[in-house]
């Protein structure tokens, strides 16, 4: 095989769309900081057992390992940053109050999501800690929008749903872990069937409560729709209320529920959220509560964020062009050299052509050219 | 040992140098791009032979290794994107005339480079391809000044050798790789006995060369009497003119030679260049010419770049203060969510203080708070 071929899902970003995910880059990391989040770096490289600890059999199976050659220990190369920003916030931290963070980096995937996903997505986030009120749910949300608007994303769609809902209906039943994942496979994939037959020796209540979620999806009238049908126990009546909250307070986006979706539950303790957009099937962005990412760290506080993929996010933006460029000659002139360096400071790109290229295309597309008139450099329009 | 203990050499970045990191990831990108370099980004994994072929051993070392999943095959994690980039011009690009190509991104090493190096670099770079002229040299040369005046570092001082002298002294010699090994770690640490011993079956004006070259440091006049110790081949001529023509090029910077100096012989192949600061005992930046970095991927064409770890700069230069930020209530009020909207569009840093959290001590210094006078949301100074 040549030595230039790369792995499966792996690949490199040429300039144009490489431009376009920094700009995005810097976009959703200036809009969090306008919040008043606080960018972390967390290493991509961390013990095995401090990178998976608490995180469920998923992120195991995503997370590639290899041996430090210092310690002879496992490490693992970070497959989502969240677990990392919650033990910055646990133990290099350590404040009482409100933290705010951000971060934005690459993760690494040992298979891919999807027939088109990249192994190695581009992970920006943010989290909140610190508050357990529906306030830190609706800030993370409302940054998330902002994030997508600094991004040029057209028409995004909030889907909210509620990791509580399943928890009030078994609360008090012994339903084992191995059950549980079965009810929950069963549940995001919608499948009736197997949900009565995994519920068959549940209280009549709880099964028709779980039966009534897979059914409980589409615009506002859900909500109204499952506090008819869910079983009036105050986990569901919390769950339903925030859920109102959150959607009463997103202005000028469409909202939609889906009460039955389950996806990273090992994750979520509350209200969660997913932001699409058209013609993207998968979401573009995924966040909630998830207020015990720290317990493992030993500070079990209350936590909020979300995360995206930029890689993905720069596929369903449209293209932005660059600005043109100068050209300017290569010659041995301290004159030249200060007039390049004035557009330079001012932002303007200036391509200096290098003897016996004259002729070559250029890769930008410049309408200026910087040119000697009566001894001086000047910029002139080019044909 | 507990969950939140990181691997050796590897660190969490927080905030305040996080923030610092990522201004100077701008500023040099930004750079770049005004000089026309395009950015790329190579991905975090390739197959082995890709990333390691004609690299040499010590790239081999340094490199983390794994499997993977999808095929079986090795992987590894870069320790260097130079070798990456040259891939993107030699076959992704695949121009004709000069190719200008930057990046930035994390490294990983397997060994940390002294006590207090990282072993996860943030490895930024600039690359042209396709001119054989010293120009390309000047032009990187200028282009790394600049980066680092956008940095604001004080005091660079730009060291230069080149790696034609030593090939120049040996051509037409039958030298094993081994004695080649052994007479460039003498050289690089300037061991004259044991640089006598390594030549002494070499005819006198080869061993006499060498072992002036140990001399060879310091400031201009090294050029003068390197003229007049090394022998009057061709080879070492024009190394010494080149050497000459860059540093009259380098405006307000103090200029050193050291003619021995080989680090990184096996990939550079004329000029070479480290920089340094005050007080910084590593070289911050190294670049120069290595025309065949490309050749394993079949386009052996002339190439001339630079590189830096912006984790090494960000302690070189003076801490950059954050601007203050507007402290603002918390309140479901729609005039008060514009009126943070606004202050956040125009670049303001606006902290919402959730219900609860009133006193709690800010992590932003904040000098004015949006106040509500007479039914309007006004920003005021803070005592």
């Amino acid at each position: 095989m040549s030595a230039w071929v790369l792995p499966d899902h792996i690949a490199d970003v040429l300039p144009s769309e490489a431009r376009h995910i920094e700009e995005l880059r810097r976009d959703l990391l200036d809009t969090a900081r306008c919040y008043g989040y606080e960018l972390v770096m967390p290493p991509l490289l961390e013990h095995l057992e401090s990178l998976l600890s608490g995180s469920g059999e998923a992120l195991d199976l995503q997370t590639f390992k290899l041996v430090d050659q210092l310690s002879g220990r496992m490490l693992g190369l970070r497959a989502d940053s969240t677990p990392q920003v919650a033990r910055i916030d646990a133990h290099l931290l350590n404040r009482v109050g409100v933290t705010r963070l951000c971060y934005c980096g690459p993760v690494l995937h040992t298979r891919a999501g999807d027939p088109h996903a990249t192994r190695e997505p581009l992970q920006f986030g943010a989290e909140i800690y610190g508050h357990a009120g529906l306030e830190a749910d609706i800030e993370v949300l409302t940054l998330a929008l902002d994030c997508l608007r600094a991004a040029k994303l057209e028409q995004p769609s909030v889907d909210l749903a509620d990791a509580r809902l399943v928890k009030a209906l078994l609360a008090g039943l012994s339903v084992s872990p191995q059950q549980l994942k079965l009810l929950h496979a069963a549940l995001v994939v919608k499948d009736i069937p197997e949900l009565k037959l995994l519920t068959k020796d549940m209280p009549a209540s709880v099964q028709q409560g779980l039966l009534a979620l897979v059914k409980l999806y589409g615009d506002q009238t859900v909500l109204i729709e499952a506090e008819n049908v869910l079983p009036p126990l105050p986990g569901v009546r919390e769950a339903l209320q925030n859920l109102k909250c959150l959607a009463d307070r997103l202005k000028g986006v469409s909202v939609t529920f889906d009460l039955a979706d389950l996806r990273g539950y090992a994750y979520y303790t509350g209200a969660r959220f997913a932001i699409y957009a058209p013609g993207v099937s998968n979401a573009l962005v995924r966040g909630g509560r998830y207020d015990e990412v720290g317990a493992v760290f030993g500070r079990n506080r209350p936590a909020a964020g979300f995360s995206l993929d930029i890689k993905a996010l720069v596929n369903a933006v449209s293209f932005r062009p660059l600005k043109p460029a100068v050209r300017a000659p290569w010659r041995d002139d301290s004159r030249l050299s200060a007039a390049i360096s004035d557009l330079r400071a001012q932002g303007e790109i200036v391509v200096c052509i290098l003897p016996g290229h004259e002729s070559e295309v250029d890769e930008f597309q410049c309408d200026r050219e910087l040119v000697e008139i009566a001894g001086q450099w000047a910029i002139q329009a080019m044909n």
